[in-house]
């Protein structure tokens, strides 16, 4: 016969059969009690159903394993030992509770049920074990069968507007008897109330309630495994990344009440405090009450500290697990007791969930106090948990009561952290005016465009009715560090009316110039101003206003950044196309710039005139013109960029658009411009009409512009060029590196290259001066990564701009994903939207294979990536084992970056970890080939 | 020292020091000079100078090995002794041709100089020689200087406008004269033009004409070398695929004339008839002329036969070397040939052009004749050539009368071969309604959509201005067998005024319903009607209106296609939508259908409004319902082309296109959907507006419909099911193979797969019959090529969907691509087109690694191409190597694909071909997996 398995793992006394490292099989309830025992700490006796159960569940049109019965009625024969009481006795009954158990904490959603092993018979011995305590045993009895009505029985209503049969009886006898509260209904009332709620279980179900404990059991044990398929559980488990295969365990344990007056009682604590992390005990408790009473809110608990005075010795011995647990787990931990009868029990103790803020105090704490070591407090960090350390936020009182006052117009894609409050503008040229006249300016758009970058620069915030985490407004705004919500559909925006309205609320009509608040952290839109504060670490590093002296929260972000800088491979740049970005990014630690978009500076000033005027040309020589005006203001561009960056390399890339984004659309535009340039309407309606794509995104852009007017390139090689020659005899140092983007073929990248490297030739020759540079190439095209070895010949490096890639290698237009890609993400089609984190699984491969393929034609190939993947912390640890040589992100994912790019080196140190590809040193300077 | 370099190559007498084989050596040309001299035939001495030295003179500042001049004096030698003459002989003279001759014939492209040698001095020995003949010597002097003054000194004019200088001095003597022909001049007149030639040379350049005959031939040499990088020359090898790494030879020949007396004479002949195939004698010649009589067209030459009476003994030789050709070079060979004063001298020899018809017909003879093998036959014919043994075409005549007479409105793609005649129909509605009172009708639209797929199939042709090779009107018109000339810019298309017209001829303004005729073959738009006729092969299988007995032609194609089935190891498939369609593809020789497009079907009759009624619900019943009503169209649908495909597989693609190019798009139809359908023209609106995408090839098509709205698979599953349960009743066989459009992961592909199993279980058990089929998917995204393992665990077959594969590879949408791809071809960035040939080096590698990671998975996969590659020779063969099962292709394109299939087979039978990946035997029935 096969090896008889291990469905039920007991726990009591002084030993678990279980541990805390057996989560996956016990889940972390489960894995913790055990592990409480085993370290001495009072814990209920109990048994844990595993995961492995829940499993076989499912897989078996819900029914057990055959050797269940048999393993749980031995574990509760151990649990009544341990407890003296016995399950089902008229004199001594045992009372348990059962509960889910997953390997990743749900809380609230899935079932529980208390006081279970209750009936008309045991429910007298418990009267006689609490010496007459009658209203104590019919209360249990009666919250036992309305929590087992509710759940086991499904007479819980699914429409929340319904209310519960149970609580309706309840409301009934008060209102007969005249009070208001449950708890003056007296022993007698509850008696009555166990009697008609089981008439109410027999009239709804047409059966009897079971008052047999065994019975009772198995379909609580039913209840909480049918429970891990509830729609609460599945999107909970959806928006938190949880597998469903992972399964819930069940634990049965025995009941302990803090509700047996005034010497019992139950609170809940966590070893630091989670909000700031400070080292204090902190928690709260109720006398005389049970768990969910604390939850409730209706009574008020008090603070932990109160119970010092109140039970010196429960205290004491509180504070003692406090210390033990922490010793033993090198964490802060979430715990639960309760008090019976002067005993103090430990129900629950979990990895307490915290702020980013405390997150990082807590790590670098733990640190200083030796409890853990420096890769563990890197590891202890989740990098996004910094935005928290970097964005604005609200006030956090505020927020609350305009949401309680029903000012929370809409939710939409949390697409830019930090939170933003100023008045409505509808349009980039408000925007301005109106930041121009010293408001605060929050930018509403059903989507926005590269010609709203000036208004999106002059606000505090961006939102959006249209577009996803990746669409322009959302990339835009993070690189800016720009608070932004994005695709939020319940939006009607309607420009002519200059309004906002929502359905939901229809009397409300947010007018152009009214306060509205977002918070990007959250998606959250609200009516009417709150107020925000920049946080700690971008006063010290960014605005200046605050010595890093006087703030630990700056000091706790900076040594953990030194620790991560310690470890850490992948060279960190950022995605900046201005000076105060490149500033701001070098404050966040970045190494370089990654991605400078030169297009961008083309919307600034009078510049988009000269570009239209370009665009509009018939001939080379009127191309050539209009782009020697524009030429004095790119050259001012590289110039400010270059001595932002202090001698660290900034890629350039050449003309990336396609050409019709930098036309006007509106009639009134395109009249002016014909004025403007004096030509017909009807020639700019012409070019305009040229241009029109299909499909932009595959449409005539990147390398594609400059190969059919090479006088483009030549003019931004010009610009770069002369930038560095005067800006280098200014004393700086500078290191250009010009990117051609969207090549697909090394032949389009050697015309470009041979224009680049002519004009530097010729650059230098004027200006008397060598520059150190390189000539790359994005690589965003399937075909790029499949040639790679044979764009290497030519390519000194290589940067990987997985946002196109993604696009063209899923065949998915970041901008029209909205219609299917949410669905493919919630029913698991993917297990990520593949903008937000780098799809490892397929264009991953791209990476590894154009990477691999330029290294085998050139060792010392520079390679990076410069799309949004390279500020996600997933999507970092991929480009370390992959051996890039860097990860480029907007400004304010910097540090996140670096975290990620430390974690990706200490995850790798354990034991049996992946090793990455070895990453070659990339070259430093560049010589012309033959 | 380094190995002496053999730079200049002899020929002459009996022995030349080159061979046939060394063509790229010597050039064609050179090549076959030694040949014919080795086999004994009587060619006048000379020498080549290799390729080599012309790619050492591009290389080397236009300047020539050091070697190489003692190695012509030294050939020049041997030519002096095997002619009796000597190279600036006063007394004897040797007068030589100076011409170009690359690997690949490039006729007229490069330069050539005749009778040089001449001067002064020399002109006097030719007197001498030909006992007096002053006129012949001075006629030869004229024409030498002439030449030499146009070619080498560059006095003629670029501008084809301008006037050549010598001409104009001609003109002048003429005039002069009083004379009217060149033959006119006298003696006298010639002299003097000499010495007016030799003047106006040196008022032009400011040099004297150079009197030193070795001066004269390495100034000739050097403008032959020279004359390879000219821009005919260039433009040439662009559209003809030459490497302008080929070089050119050069090759100084002995003159020999066919202008020194009515025993003389010159011809040009081809040793069988290269526009029939008949294997007969052709070719013309002309006593007492030069070869460029012959061409020019000044006298009308006589036919060869006529040759048999003129001059029995010169006919018996040539034909007696006519038949020493083909034997030796066992093909059609095209050769030139003097008689000088009685003497008969070869002056080329080279493999013969042909017509596809000639083309077919000389292979499948020469098996016939025992001179080739049937491989060789397989080899000869150009899969492309099969084109005009299937298209219909033009009375030559009439279509060079219409052009002559300054109709020819404009040049557009040569998108669909044929040739088609009608009247123009501006929409789809008004061809259908004029087809349908029996005029022949051309379809005339800027560009084409879905929706014009009934007018487009009522018409003879298609015309476009807009759209590539590949655009909806090409594949649609290719796939139907229509001739198509898409893309044909100059046309201005004014639907108001119903109208079109050219810049180009102002006057000419052709209405809708006049007459228009269309050369799918070449791009041709004329003004008026052209009789057309369809061709023999068609009247034999598809028309069935010409027995086959009758044709020759069909026999002959016919056994050509009988050998290749013989050899190739691809199935051929067709890509069919209708019955028809089908049933023409049969008759072409395909074996299965590889794509159907069940879209297509969605517009005919009333099924577009339940499409419609379908796009705009709200909820799945009211899809379920409109999908419903669709259900028996489709069910009859897919009976009609399983009874077509007589039991071959019929792979059926579930719905693709984005949904919005099924709704209307004028404002008129958008008002009679919203009154057909009761519903607010305003749902419409939006509805439109929500499907609006910004990159619909990147957007909401393809499974992720089904994934969204898996009612729609559902019912299209339940028609093909149904209708196969239905047909297999009435005793056909049927094999449904249901194929998963655009899917990147094998998650869509399991979702839609459980549904097609589901339903084909349902109708089954409904039916009570048991249908063998098929569940795969299209391989048309680059991450389906890199996830192919996984795909394929769930997937029974893959078809590679080239067309979108191409443009997702290169992020290039083929709609948009106009702007900047034909400059990509025309600068060599890209070999060809990707659209037209499939890119080898990119794509290529997805379809490698997407068949071998699919088959590693599953070693019975079944794999094929579905795109419009799988009609295109070069791109056929890449899939055999491959180890694909089959390719599918437009069934006019079937035989061609028959032969590229058989071809790719013969090519790896030569001795160190590389042999092509193992295929294995496609599974031919499905079983559910577990």
């Amino acid at each position: 016969m096969a090896k008889k398995v291990k469905y039920v793992y007991f726990f009591g006394g002084k030993k678990a059969d279980g541990k805390a490292e057996m989560k996956s099989l016990l889940g972390g309830k489960g894995a913790n009690l055990a592990e409480m025992v085993n370290i001495g700490l009072p814990v209920p006796a109990g048994y844990t159903i595993t995961t492995e159960v829940c499993t076989y569940y499912y897989a078996n049109k819900r029914s057990y394993p055959k050797e269940l019965k048999a393993q749980v009625l031995d574990a509760l024969k151990k649990v009544e030992n341990a407890m003296g009481a016995k399950f089902g006795d008229p004199k001594n009954p045992l009372l348990v509770s059962i509960r889910s158990g997953a390997r990743a904490s749900m809380p609230g959603m899935m079932d529980t049920i208390l006081n279970l092993g209750l009936n008309d018979t045991t429910v007298k011995g418990v009267i006689e074990k609490t010496n007459g305590n009658t209203r104590f045993a019919y209360d249990s009895y009666r919250r036992f069968v309305q929590m087992y009505g509710d759940v086991v029985l499904g007479l819980k209503p699914v429409d929340k507007h319904e209310i519960d049969p149970f609580e309706a009886i309840i409301e009934a006898k008060k209102e007969a008897r005249g009070i208001h509260f449950d708890t003056e209904l007296t022993a007698e009332d509850l008696m009555e109330l166990v009697a008609e709620f089981k008439a109410a279980i027999k009239e709804k179900t047409g059966h009897d309630f079971p008052e047999d404990p065994h019975t009772q059991l198995w379909g609580a044990i039913g209840a909480v495994f049918g429970s891990w398929m509830n729609d609460r559980a599945k999107v909970y488990r959806k928006l938190n990344g949880i597998p469903e295969s992972w399964g819930t365990a069940v634990n049965v344990q025995s009941m302990v009440f803090g509700n047996m007056g005034e010497d019992s009682g139950t609170g809940v604590a966590f070893t630091r405090d989670p909000a700031t992390g400070e080292n204090i005990f902190y928690g709260e408790y109720l006398f005389n009450a049970q768990g969910e009473d604390v939850v409730a809110g209706t009574r008020t608990p008090h603070p932990i500290a109160a119970l010092k005075d109140d039970n010196p010795v429960i205290y004491k011995q509180l504070d003692n697990i406090r210390k033990i647990l922490e010793k033993h787990y090198k964490d802060m931990m979430d715990i639960e007791f309760t008090i019976q009868q002067g005993k103090l029990w430990m129900l629950q103790c979990r990895v307490g969930k915290r702020t980013g803020f405390a997150a990082v105090k807590m790590a670098v704490d733990m640190v200083k106090e030796k409890l853990i070591g420096k890769e563990e407090a890197i590891m202890r960090i989740e990098p996004n948990q910094l935005n928290q350390l970097l964005r604005p936020v609200f006030d956090a009182n505020e927020k609350k009561k305009a949401i309680e006052e029903g000012k929370l117009l809409a939710k939409g894609l949390n697409a830019g952290p930090g939170a933003a409050s100023g008045r409505v503008a509808l349009s980039a040229q408000d925007a301005e005016e109106m930041a121009a006249k010293g408001e605060k300016v929050i930018l509403v758009r059903i989507e926005t465009s590269p010609e709203d970058i000036k208004g999106m620069n002059a606000s505090e915030g961006i939102l959006t009715a249209k577009g996803g985490m990746t669409s322009h407004a959302a990339l835009v705004a993070r690189q800016m560090g720009k608070v932004c919500v994005a695709g939020c559909g319940a939006l009607k925006i309607n420009y002519a009316e200059r309004s906002i309205r929502v359905d939901k609320l229809p009397d409300v009509v947010v007018k152009e110039g009214d306060f509205i608040s977002i918070d990007g952290s959250t998606g959250e839109v609200i009516v009417g101003a709150i107020n925000t504060k920049p946080s700690e670490v971008i006063q010290v590093l960014i605005n200046k206003t605050l010595d890093p002296k006087d703030s630990p929260v700056f000091q706790t972000y900076d040594s953990l950044m030194k620790w991560a800088d310690s470890y850490r491979k992948l060279g960190i740049r950022t995605n900046a196309d201005q000076p105060d970005q490149a500033s701001n990014a070098i404050a966040f630690g970045a190494q370089g710039i990654g991605l400078c978009r030169t297009e961008h500076m083309f919307f600034e000033g009078d510049r988009i005139l000269h570009v239209r005027k370009m665009i509009l040309s018939d001939s080379v020589e009127g191309r050539k013109e209009a782009l020697a005006e524009l030429l004095p203001f790119q050259r001012e561009d590289f110039r400010g960029i270059f001595k932002a960056m202090k001698g660290y390399p900034v890629t350039v890339r050449t003309l990336d658009p396609p050409l019709h984004e930098f036309l006007p659309q509106k009639e009134s535009d395109i009249e002016v411009l014909a004025q403007e340039l004096n030509i017909p309407v009807a020639k700019v309606h012409e070019r305009i009409h040229s241009l029109h794509e299909f499909n932009p995104m595959l449409g005539f852009r990147g390398c594609r512009l400059g190969v059919v007017y090479p006088e483009i390139t030549e003019m931004q090689a010009r610009a770069i060029f002369e930038a560095a020659a005067e800006v280098m005899a200014e004393g700086y140092k500078v290191k250009p590196e010009i990117m051609i983007p969207l090549v697909g073929d090394v032949s389009e990248l050697k015309l470009q290259e041979d224009i680049v490297r002519r004009v530097a030739a010729e650059v230098m020759a004027e200006k008397k001066v060598k520059i150190q540079y390189l000539v790359g190439t994005m690589i965003e095209l399937p075909r790029a990564a499949l040639v790679a070895d044979q764009i290497a010949t030519r390519a000194e490096f290589f940067s990987f701009g997985t946002n196109d890639l993604t696009q063209t290698t899923f065949g998915l237009s970041r901008d029209d994903s909205g219609k299917f890609l949410p669905l493919y993400v919630e029913q698991e089609l993917l297990p990520n939207d593949p903008f937000e984190a780098l799809d490892q699984n397929g264009v991953g491969q791209l990476l590894e294979m154009g990477t691999q393929r330029g290294r085998k034609t050139r060792p010392d190939l520079k390679v990076g990536i410069c799309g949004e993947h390279g500020g996600e912390p997933s999507s970092v640890e991929f480009c370390h084992r992959t051996g890039l040589n860097y990860v480029s992100c907007s400004p304010f994912r910097v540090p996140i970056a670096r975290l990620a790019a430390a974690r990706a080196v200490v995850r790798e140190l354990k034991p049996g970890a992946k090793k990455t590809k070895p990453v070659k040193k990339a070259v430093k300077t560049t010589k012309k080939k033959k």
